[in-house]
């Protein structure tokens, strides 16, 4: 078997074989096979495609590149949430103790803010004392006591996606559905999950720019997991204005306690209770996603879940105390206000102009080494469909520094769309695939 | 500029600049930019293609990557062929001395054998004393001189080429008429010609299968070369057949000679002389194909170019008493005979089958790095639409050792196809572009 065959084979449109794949990948991770292969490869892939024996066989030899997360002598259910990533999205800290409160297990593997997309890691790094990076016996005592645990992935769970990804980021070669495939559901699996939910998100704010593209990466992700014995369920959601009224990251955690408390804004509450609902159902504990929603609904008025928050806190090393103390002060000293420029709607706010400027601002990065500011981000006082007056608050703003806020403000500014008439309101959960 | 940026555009479908391509090109030949970014651009380049302008500036940006032939103090005009790759193809041999008695100087840089296809220079070296790479100041001298010389090209002609070429073989990027236009042309442009005729080859034993391919890089090679200020024509020549009645190094040379006093097999002339018709066109010693096809053939009648094709091996170190005592006798000893299975007709001996047998018996190589042998190859005493009753003589084979006989032999037997009727005519030159 030649490396060059493999890649001109997939060039001309043939579907790969099993042991094809497998020379390609294992050779790759074991230094065999050169890079410069391998992006002619992915290229080719961009173009031609993967049949699901393909996807699938590609998403199980890079989960077997490495280990898997050994959840044994714990019980289940194992189900887990993922997002495809967006702006304001923090609706994995508030589902994480809705459905640990139901008696489901969440071993939530998360990843950093990069881009125009916050990162659920960073997020709880704002928390003072909280460690994201739990060694694998620690994962598994607090999962086992608290119901869910985070953490980021080690580096011995899929070495092969984070070769690929690397790889694929420097030549053109992400933006493949099959390969997008292949890397979440591989790391994902390696988790332990029995049970996955995808939150696929598209709009100006999430990497599937239309609903179309988001359809294809949810059907290609529930036909591939489902095939690998999995339980899968992907919704597609939108993800054109940013999710809920904050994006930062200690203001992040402080909505997600919002939410739990019942005060959490109706669009995050929205997608937040129906992904919750649809891990309720693959875990066993309702028949269908309206009995896991209403169990969801109720676990919440009951305030078990805002226990479970708080107990994860201290798990995984934060001080609560502190934290509560810190709510609604937390904020970075460089600040300015938008308001409005103009009489009527807000139309929307642009989720990837918002990204942006968060990068700007300190909430994200561009590049992995980067370090983010705990107390920068913006809270949105109004958001689209909102009627507006001039001069009316429309967000506040925190930087790291004065440069950022210069970068991130006109940004901001130019995020808000204006309409003389109300908006028609935008169906949040567009469709379940599954 | 980043380099991804210039791979995703071309992935996408855009026209890259010139300056985008001069950023990969030479951020490539400097190091600067590593080898997986320039596989992925190939292979979209391959999914893609490139516009006219495109393919210009490729061609035009690898050609200044490095040093040209200087021509100047020699008088021109200066023209040469080039060959697309053939089985048997031995025209540059025998064209350069019948052009330069007409006084058109072939500054000839040819290759090597690779794969099934056969290569000048070991051709020549097959000529005892022989010596095909010569020093540019020698190369000149023997050009006004001769008014041809023969050469390899030098490591300071297009470094990009031999870097990119290199990169694309083992990539799966080859099979690219932008990519093989730029390779083709930017080397034949550096050795200083100011008009060049293509011998643009498909069928079996050619590069392009089918002759629609071969046309539409005939029409690339035309429309690139000109835009560049080179006079250029080409012809689509059918290799299905191995050319001529020799396949083997120094067998080759015997019929070149054999060609020059008149004794050449009809296919072999028919392709030469159109080929070189149209070089004393380009030269401006003839008003059209048919008047430089009649010069062609008064020149060779007058003995002319069999003097220069001595005098040139003479000059080139070769020893011209030797050589001819060599002719019919400078043979392998291991060798055997293909004779006729069938009554009828031969439809074909087919020139992919023979190619490969070629390199079994030493005539050739996989690898650059392998010796060829001068006295290995095959003489073909039939041929396409020759009567045959069982038991006469096809072919007379000679390899390098027995291992080699063993392995070709069976593919010789398959290379000859039976027909029960006489097969139609091919015809050789299917078309003039340009």
């Amino acid at each position: 078997m030649r490396a060059v065959d493999i890649i001109m084979n997939k060039r001309n449109g043939k579907e790969l074989s099993r042991e094809e794949i497998g020379f390609l990948i294992g050779g790759y991770v074991a230094g065999e096979i050169p890079d410069y292969q391998v992006s002619a490869w992915a290229m080719a892939v961009f173009f031609r495609g993967m049949t699901a024996k393909e996807t699938a066989a590609l998403t199980d030899l890079m989960l077997k590149s490495g280990a898997s997360m050994d959840l044994s002598g714990i019980s289940g259910p194992f189900v887990d949430k993922h997002s495809t990533g967006g702006v304001g999205d923090k609706t994995s800290l508030i589902l994480a103790p809705i459905v640990a409160a139901l008696g489901i297990k969440d071993p939530m593997m998360s990843g950093r803010a990069l881009g125009h997309t916050g990162g659920t890691l960073d997020k709880l790094d704002a928390i003072p004392g909280y460690r994201s990076n739990l060694e694998p016996a620690e994962f598994r005592r607090i999962l086992a006591k608290d119901g869910f645990a985070m953490t980021g992935q080690t580096k011995d769970i899929v070495p092969a996606d984070r070769l690929l990804y690397a790889l694929r980021d420097v030549t053109a070669t992400v933006e493949s559905i099959p390969l997008i495939t292949a890397s979440i559901l591989s790391k994902k699996v390696a988790e332990g999950a029995d049970a996955l939910v995808f939150d696929v998100k598209f709009g100006s704010g999430a990497f599937m720019k239309d609903a179309a593209d988001g359809e294809k990466l949810a059907r290609s992700l529930v036909d591939t997991g489902t095939a690998m014995g999995k339980k899968i369920v992907a919704l597609l959601t939108d993800m054109n204005e940013p999710l809920g009224n904050m994006m930062g990251n200690f203001l992040e955690v402080e909505e997600s306690l919002d939410c739990l408390e019942g005060k959490g804004p109706a669009d995050l509450m929205e997608v937040t209770l129906e992904l919750a609902a649809r891990m309720v159902v693959l875990g066993g504990k309702a028949k269908d996603a309206s009995e896991g929603r209403r169990l969801c609904e109720q676990a919440l008025a009951g305030g078990k879940p805002r226990e479970l928050f708080l107990a994860n806190i201290e798990s995984q090393g934060g001080d609560v105390k502190k934290f509560l103390e810190m709510r609604g002060s937390y904020r970075s000293p460089v600040s300015a206000e938008i308001r409005a420029a103009k009489p009527g709607y807000i139309a929307r706010i642009d989720a990837w102009k918002v990204g942006h400027a968060g990068v700007d601002l300190g909430v994200g990065r561009n590049r992995t080494e980067d370090a983010v500011s705990p107390t920068a981000g913006v809270q949105f006082h109004l958001k689209g469909g909102d009627k507006v007056a001039p001069g009316d608050l429309i967000m506040t703003v925190w930087a790291r520094d004065k440069p950022g806020l210069a970068a991130a403000l006109p940004q901001l500014e130019e995020s808000v769309e204006y309409s003389g008439s109300a908006p028609a309101k935008r169906q949040l959960v567009l469709k379940e695939i599954g």
